[in-house]
C-alpha cells in the first residue's frame, strides 16, 4: 500500500498528545479522593462524551497529585475498584446450574475486577495511553511488596498487552537523522551501556557499521519503547571496549561485514514491565538487516553475563572444598584489582573462569528449571544457541564487577529458533555450540572429586 | 513532536501486512478440524517464537475454509474453547472464603473464554488485526441465530473495543489526492447515498465546498473503518439533491462557509459492529473544520429518517381513527407516485408529514426509552440537538420510500453537547429547537379527540 | 540522511503552487500591450519584493489572454526583448580588442535575450515554474512556422534546461496507491498504448507483474514529466497484446520473473520538448528494478515500429523492381484486412517483412547519418542494442498500420551501454543482436539482384 | 495537492547524493592537469549516458585536489574555457549585417563562456549541486584578488541564480524534532548569536516562544541554506541577553505573543554568496507564522549594527571638532570597559550614541547613496523600516564593540512592504519611525555648528 499515506496519518494521535495536559491540573490542590470520585463518575457515565472529558479530569487530577495521595489512590483501586461480589455469587450459581457459554460470559463479565473498565474509559482521553503507562511506573515503585500488589498489577498488565500488542508496534531505525527529540531519549534509556552525551550518541550511531532500532507505539508517539544497538562486524566479535570506542572493528562499507552483533537491549518504559517485546525486535531487525545486507551471516548478541560474578563468589569462594585449591587460588586472584592489566594473571585466570561460566549458564538453574542467568534465559527462550564465551570481554569496572569480565555470544540461526525454542521449553535443553559444551566439561577437572563423573 | 517521523514509523506495520498472506493457505484442502488442531496447539505453545509461526498457520487455515467449514469451526470456539468449570469451581470456593483481589483475580481468569486468549495469540501473526475483523465478519453472517451467538460474539467485541480503542485511530482527510486504493474503498462502503463511479466520487470530494473525513487503524492499513462526507455551505442546507449534484450550495470558496453539513456517515467493516466510531469521529472532524475554516458557525447534519415512512403507514394508515378525515386522506397522497412532482399534493402533505415526522422523533421511543428512530438515537446519543425537519429534502427513490421525503438537521453545539448528552442519558430529554417543538405541537390538531390535551 | 525530513520539506512549494492563480486574472479584459506593458515594469523594477508582485501580475494578464493576443505577446518577445545592438557593438570592440574574460563576459552579458532575463524574473511568482512551461506549450502550438520561432524557442530551451537538470529530477513509482490526482494524469497522458479508464488503469498498475515510474520536479508538484510502463516475465516477450490484457505473462511473483519488459515510454508535458528525460529515466529505473529484484537479467523494450508501414509502401510497393516478384506478391497481402486471422498469410508475410524491417532498422539513416526510425534512435542513442524483431507483437488496429504488426526489443545491458553509446555515436554503429543481423542479411535474397551481394 | 505523494518524491535525489562520492578518488594521485582532461572530454562527450559518468569522474578527480591544483584548475577555467574568438567574429559579422533574433541566439550561444555548459554538464553526476557548491566556496576562497575572478566568478553565479530559484526553495521549520544530523549544521553555521552546543541549541529551540525556520533545496538535501530564529514575545523586544538566555520574554503559550521579533538570520553556503535568500525567507516566515498565529501584530527584527562602533571611532573621535566638547567626552567614556556596569556611564552615553546611531543610519551612504550599515541596506531593501534603536540591546562583548551595544528593530508591515522598497529604490528615501527621526534630528545638537540647521 502506498507508505507516504500511511505514514501521514500518525500525524494526528500524536499532535494531539503533544499538545495535551501540558498545563493542566498541577496547579489545583487536588487529593486522592477527588481521584476517587472522578473516577466513579467516569465509571457511572453513560455517554461516550461525557467520559472523555471525565477521563481527561481525571488524568489530570492524578497528575497533580504527590506521592501520598497517589499511593491512597493505588489503594483505594485495590479496595473500592474491585468486583460486586452478590453479583459474582448469582452469576456463578447460575453458571454451576447450567455451564453454557451465556452464564460463563456472565460470570466473566461480573468478575472482571472494574479497575479494568475504569482504566479502558481513562484510555479514551487524548495521549491518556502513555499517561497509564506513567501511571503503573508510578504503582510498581509506590506500591511494592504491598499485599494487593499483584492483582492489581494484573490488571494492568492484561490491558496493556492488548494494547502494545505485537500488531501494533512499529520498527524504525535510529540514527544520526532521527529527531533530536528521540535521540535524546536513546541517551537517557540506554541500560547496558552508558551513552556520555551527544558526542558518544554519534559515535554510536552515526557509523557505516552500526545500527539502532526501536520498537514505537502510534498512541505512545516518540517514546521508543524498546530499542536495540547493532555493531556490523568481519567475524563474531569477542570484545566490546573496541565497538564502543568505535576504533577497532570498522569496516570500509556496510557490505563487507559478515556478522551483525546485538550489544545493547534497552528496554525504555518503566511502566511496560512485564510485556515483553525484545523477542520480536530482535527478529524484526534480523529480517530488517538480512533484506538490507545480504552477505550477513552471523546474527549474534555480545551480552554482559549479570550475576556470574556475584554467583562465583557465592558458591565457590564461600564454600571451600568444592574447587581444586589450585583453581580455588587462582579465583582469589579476581580480587587483585590489577589483574586485567596483568598477563599473567588473566591467563590464569581464563583457565579457571571461562569453564565455570560455561558450566554456569547450561548446568544452573532457577526454580522453574530455566537457567539462572537472566540474560541466557531471554536469548535461550527466543531460540538462541548459546555460541562462545569470550574472556576479557568487557573490562570496564561494571564488566569486571558484574561478569567477571565475560561477554557472551549468543546466536540466532533463523532456521534453528523454532527447533531451539521447542526443545528449550519443553525440556529445558539448551542450544550450544560444541566449544562451549567442552569448554563446560573441561572446568569439570576444576571441581574436587569430579574428575570420574 | 517531529510528524515527519512518527509518519515514518507506520510503514512497516502494513508493509508487512501487505505481503502476507496473499498466497497462502487457499490451495491446500484444509477442514474445520485441521483448524482446531492449529488452534490448540497455538494456544499450547509456550514460546513467543512458535506462537507467531502458528499463529500464521491457524489464519492461513481459516482463510483455505468454505462456508460450511467455518460454520464448524465457530462451533467448535463454542463447545472447546469455553472454559474449565473444574478451575472454575475452584477459584470461586477460594472467593467466597476470602474475597481478595487476589481471589477474584484468579477467578477472573479462569473465568475468561479461552477463546479470548485464543484470539489474542492469532493477533500475533502479521496482519491478523485485520484477519480477525474479517472473522467476525463471517461468524456475524454465518452465525446470526445461532444459540450460542451471543456469548462468542461478546468475546470479540470484548477485545476489539480494546485493539480499536478511541486513542488508536487516526483522523484523515479524504480527497482527490488520496490513494486510488483507499478511494475505491469509499466508492464502495458509501452506505447513505450511493457513489455512482469515479466521476461520481470526484464531483463529490474535488471540490472547495466539499471535505470527506475518515478514521483509520495502524494495524489495518489503508481499509478506512469509517467516514463522514461534509458539505460547506451558506446557511443550513434542507435538500440532498443540490449537494449531490453538486450544483447548488457551491460557494466561491471554502472561507466564505458559514455551516459544515455532514451529509452522510458510513461504517466501512462489518467485523467491527458494535464497536462506535461516529461520535469520536464527528467530535474531531469539527475541530478539524473549525482551525482550518475560523467562519464556520454551524455544524450540523443532513440525515435521513429511515423507518419514518414504513412507521408512518403502519400508525396512521392501517389503524383508521387516530388521525382526522381531512389528514388521513391527505396521508394517502404518499402512494400517487407523482406526488413529488404536483405542487398542491406535496403542499398538502407538508401539512401533516412534517408535523407528523416532529412527533415521530420526539415521542415514539424504543424499549430502552431512546428514540424509535436510529439515526435520531445516534446524534441525540451525540448530545446533538433536532433542529429542523426539511420537508422535499430528499427526493430519491429511496428518500421517498423510507423516509417520505424527509430529511432532518442534528445540530452539533460544542457547548450544549456535554448537557444535552447528559438530560438525554439521565431523563431521555431530548434537545430540540423551539420551532421542531412547535411542528410537533401543531401536530396535534392532525389527531382525532387529541385538540384538547 | 532522514528521508522524512526531506519529504516533508517539499510541502511549501506545491502547496503555495496549489492555491495559486485559480481564481486571478480571468475576468479581466487584458490585451497583449498590457502584457507587455506588465514585462517591461518587471524587467526594469529593482527590488525583489516588487519583482514577486510584478511576476504574478504578468502571469495572471497571460493567463487571461486568447490566443490572438498570446500570439501578439509571442511577436512582442521577438521583437521588443532582444537585445541592445549599441551596447553589442561596444561590447565586440571591447572584447575584439581585448580579448580577455572580462570583455567576454560583457559580451556574454549584452547579448543575452532580454527574453531570457524576463522569463528568469516570471519564474520568481509562485508556482510560475508550470506556468512557463504551459507557456512555452501555447508558444509551440501558435507559433509553429512563425519565421523567428526558433531564436525564441531557444531562449525557453536555455532556461529550462537549467531549471529541469537532472539532478532535480525526481523518480517515483505510481501504483495503485498513487494520488487519483496523479494517476488521472497517466491516463490522460499514455501515449504508446492508451488507457481506457479507471479499471484499465488499474489492470495495467495494480498487478505484481507491473511497475510504473515516472519523474516529478519539485517546482512542478504532482505533474508527471515522463512515465514508463514495465511488465516483469519471464523470458523476453514477444507480443504486447497479452501484456495490455495482462491475461498472459502473468507470474506467480515479481520474485520469478527474470525479465523486465518497458512497453510504454511517455512524455507528458508538451511545454517541455526537447529537454530530454526519457534517456535517464530507463537508467535509473534499471537501478531500481535490480535492487528490488536481484533476479531480474534482461532488461528489454518492447517497442512499435512507427513509420515502418509507410516506408514499406513507399519504398517497395510504389516502386517496383526492387523486391523479388515472389516477395512483391506476399507484401501485397498486408492490403487483406483480414490477414491477421489468416495463418497462411501470416507465414507468408512473416518471411518478407521482417528481413526487411531487419534492414530498415539496420540500414536506412536520416540526414545525420542515425536511424531513420525515431524509437531506435531514441534507444540505441541511450546505449541499448537491437535485439528481436517480434512478427505479430502488436496486431492492435494501430500496430498493424504504423509498424505492420511487428514489434521490437531493444535489450539495456548496463556494462555495454557506454561502449554501444560510443560507437554509435563516432561511426553510427548499431549494437544489434546475430540474429538480427542474420535476418537482415536474409533479406537481401527478397531483393532483386542483390543474390550476389 | 496530496502532500505524502509530493514528500516521498524527494527521498530520491538525496539518497544518491547521500552514498555518493564518498570514498572516490580522494586516494588517487591526481594533478589539475588530469581534472583538465577530464573536462575536455566531458565537453566533447556527445551522449548523455557518457556524460553522466565523465561529469563524475571530473568532480571525483576534482575532490582529490589539493589547494595547489585546484588553484591551478580555477585558472585553466579561465584560460581555457573561454569561447572561440572566431566563431564569435563570425556570429557578430553575421549579426551586424542583419540583427535578427536568430544572429543574436548565435552570437549568444558562441559568446557563453565554454565554462557554463562545463558546469552544466558537471552537475548531471548524482550530488553535483552540492559538489558545485563547494567548489565555488574553493574558488572564493583561493582565488580572491586573482585578476579573472570576477568574470568566472559571474558564471558560477549566472548558474546558481537559475538553480536556486526561489521557486526551488523550500522553507521548513527547524524545532526540537528536527533530525540531528540538520540541528548539527545549524549550530555549526549560526552568524549572529554563536550557539555553545546542543544545550545552547535546545533553549533557542524548544520553546514554546521560540521558532527557527531554514530554506532547503531538493538537490541539496539536509543542508541549510539560510536560517532564521524567532521569539515570539509581548511587546516589541528591545534587548538580545534575555532572549539568548530565554529568561525574560517567556510567554505562557505562544498565541499570547503578539510579537515575533527575527533575532538572528545566517546565510550557511559560502558558496552561494550574492545568490540572496534571505528577503524571501524573511516574507515567508511572516507568512507562516501570521497563519499559525492569528494574534501576531508585529513582526520586527532585533538586529545588530555591525561597523557602527568603528563608524563611530573614525568619524568622531578620531576627528575632533565635529561634535561639542561635552558630546566629544562623553564618547570618551566608551573606552572604559567598565561602562556598561556603571550606570551613570551608561546615562551619559546613551545621551550621545543613540542620535549618532540614528544620524548613522538615516544619513550615512555608500557609493551607490544607499545605507552605508550593511544590515540596514538589507533590511531597508526588504522594505521594512526602521522603527527603534534600543540602548543597551547587545552588552556582550561582540555586541560592544561592533554596535557600541546598540540593537535596532526593523519593523516589517506587510502592507508597506511595497511602497517603502519603492521609495527606497527610486529615492534612496529610508522608512522610519517617527522616533528615530525625532532621535535623529535631537543628534543634531550633539554636532558644533549644526544647531542651526
Amino acid at each position: 500500500m502506498n507508505m507516504s499515506f500511511l505514514q501521514e496519518l500518525f500525524s494526528n494521535i500524536t499532535q494531539r498528545d503533544a499538545l495535551q495536559r501540558t498545563f493542566g491540573g498541577r496547579k489545583a490542590n487536588h487529593t486522592h479522593s477527588d481521584l476517587d470520585d472522578a473516577c466513579q463518575a467516569l465509571l457511572h457515565s453513560d455517554g461516550e462524551a461525557a467520559s472523555i472529558v471525565l477521563a481527561s479530569r481525571a488524568l489530570d487530577i492524578y497528575h497533580s497529585l504527590d506521592d501520598d495521595n497517589k499511593r491512597a489512590f493505588f489503594e483505594s483501586l485495590a479496595k473500592n475498584f474491585a468486583a460486586d461480589p452478590r453479583k459474582i455469587d448469582d452469576a456463578y450459581r447460575a453458571y454451576k446450574t447450567d455451564r453454557s457459554n451465556r452464564h460463563l460470559a456472565e460470570l466473566f463479565e461480573v468478575s472482571e475486577p472494574r479497575r479494568q473498565e475504569l482504566l479502558r474509559r481513562l484510555n479514551l482521553a487524548q495521549g491518556a495511553t502513555y499517561e497509564l503507562v506513567r501511571m503503573r511506573q508510578d504503582f510498581l515503585s509506590l506500591m511494592r511488596g504491598h499485599k494487593d500488589f499483584d492483582p492489581i498489577n494484573a490488571d494492568f498488565i492484561h490491558l496493556f498487552a492488548s494494547w502494545f500488542n505485537r500488531g501494533f508496534l512499529v520498527l524504525k531505525r535510529i540514527d544520526w537523522t532521527t529527531p533530536a527529540s528521540i535521540l535524546e531519549k536513546i541517551i537517557r534509556y540506554e541500560a547496558v551501556h552508558k551513552i556520555e552525551g551527544w558526542d558518544d550518541l554519534r559515535r554510536r550511531l552515526d557509523s557505516r557499521d552500526r545500527r539502532c532500532f526501536g520498537f514505537f507505539h502510534p498512541a505512545i508517539g516518540d517514546e521508543p519503547l524498546i530499542f536495540v544497538e547493532v555493531a556490523l562486524t568481519k567475524g563474531i566479535p569477542d570484545r566490546i571496549q573496541p565497538i564502543l570506542a568505535n576504533d577497532h572493528y570498522d569496516i570500509e562499507a556496510a557490505e563487507l561485514a559478515d556478522s551483525a552483533a546485538f550489544f545493547g537491549i534497552s528496554n525504555c518504559q518503566v511502566g511496560l514491565r512485564g510485556i515483553s517485546f525484545g523477542n520480536f525486535l530482535i527478529k524484526q531487525v534480523v529480517q530488517e538487516l538480512k533484506q538490507e545486507l545480504p552477505n550477513l551471516k552471523n546474527f549474534v548478541t555480545l551480552s554482559p553475563l549479570p550475576g556470574f560474578r556475584s554467583w562465583l563468589e557465592k558458591t565457590y569462594r564461600s564454600e571451600s572444598g568444592l574447587l581444586t585449591p589450585e583453581a580455588q587460588e587462582t579465583l582469589a586472584l579476581l580480587d587483585d584489582s590489577q589483574w586485567v592489566y596483568d598477563d599473567e594473571m588473566t591467563n590464569s585466570l581464563n583457565e579457571v573462569v571461562r569453564p565455570l561460566a560455561a558450566r554456569y549458564l547450561l548446568k544452573e538453574k532457577n526454580h522453574e528449571n530455566l537457567p539462572l542467568n537472566p540474560v541466557a534465559r531471554f536469548h535461550l527462550g527466543n531460540g538462541a544457541e548459546l555460541h562462545r564465551i569470550n574472556w576479557m570481554g568487557d573490562i570496564s569496572a561494571k564488566g569486571i564487577e558484574q561478569s567477571a569480565g565475560l561477554m557472551v555470544n549468543y546466536l540466532y540461526v533463523l532456521e534453528h529458533i523454532e527447533r531451539n525454542n521447542e526443545k528449550y521449553i519443553t525440556n529445558g535443553e539448551i542450544a550450544c555450540s560444541a566449544k562451549v559444551r567442552e569448554l563446560a566439561k573441561s572446568g569439570r577437572k576444576l571441581l574436587q572429586g569430579e574428575h570420574e563423573k
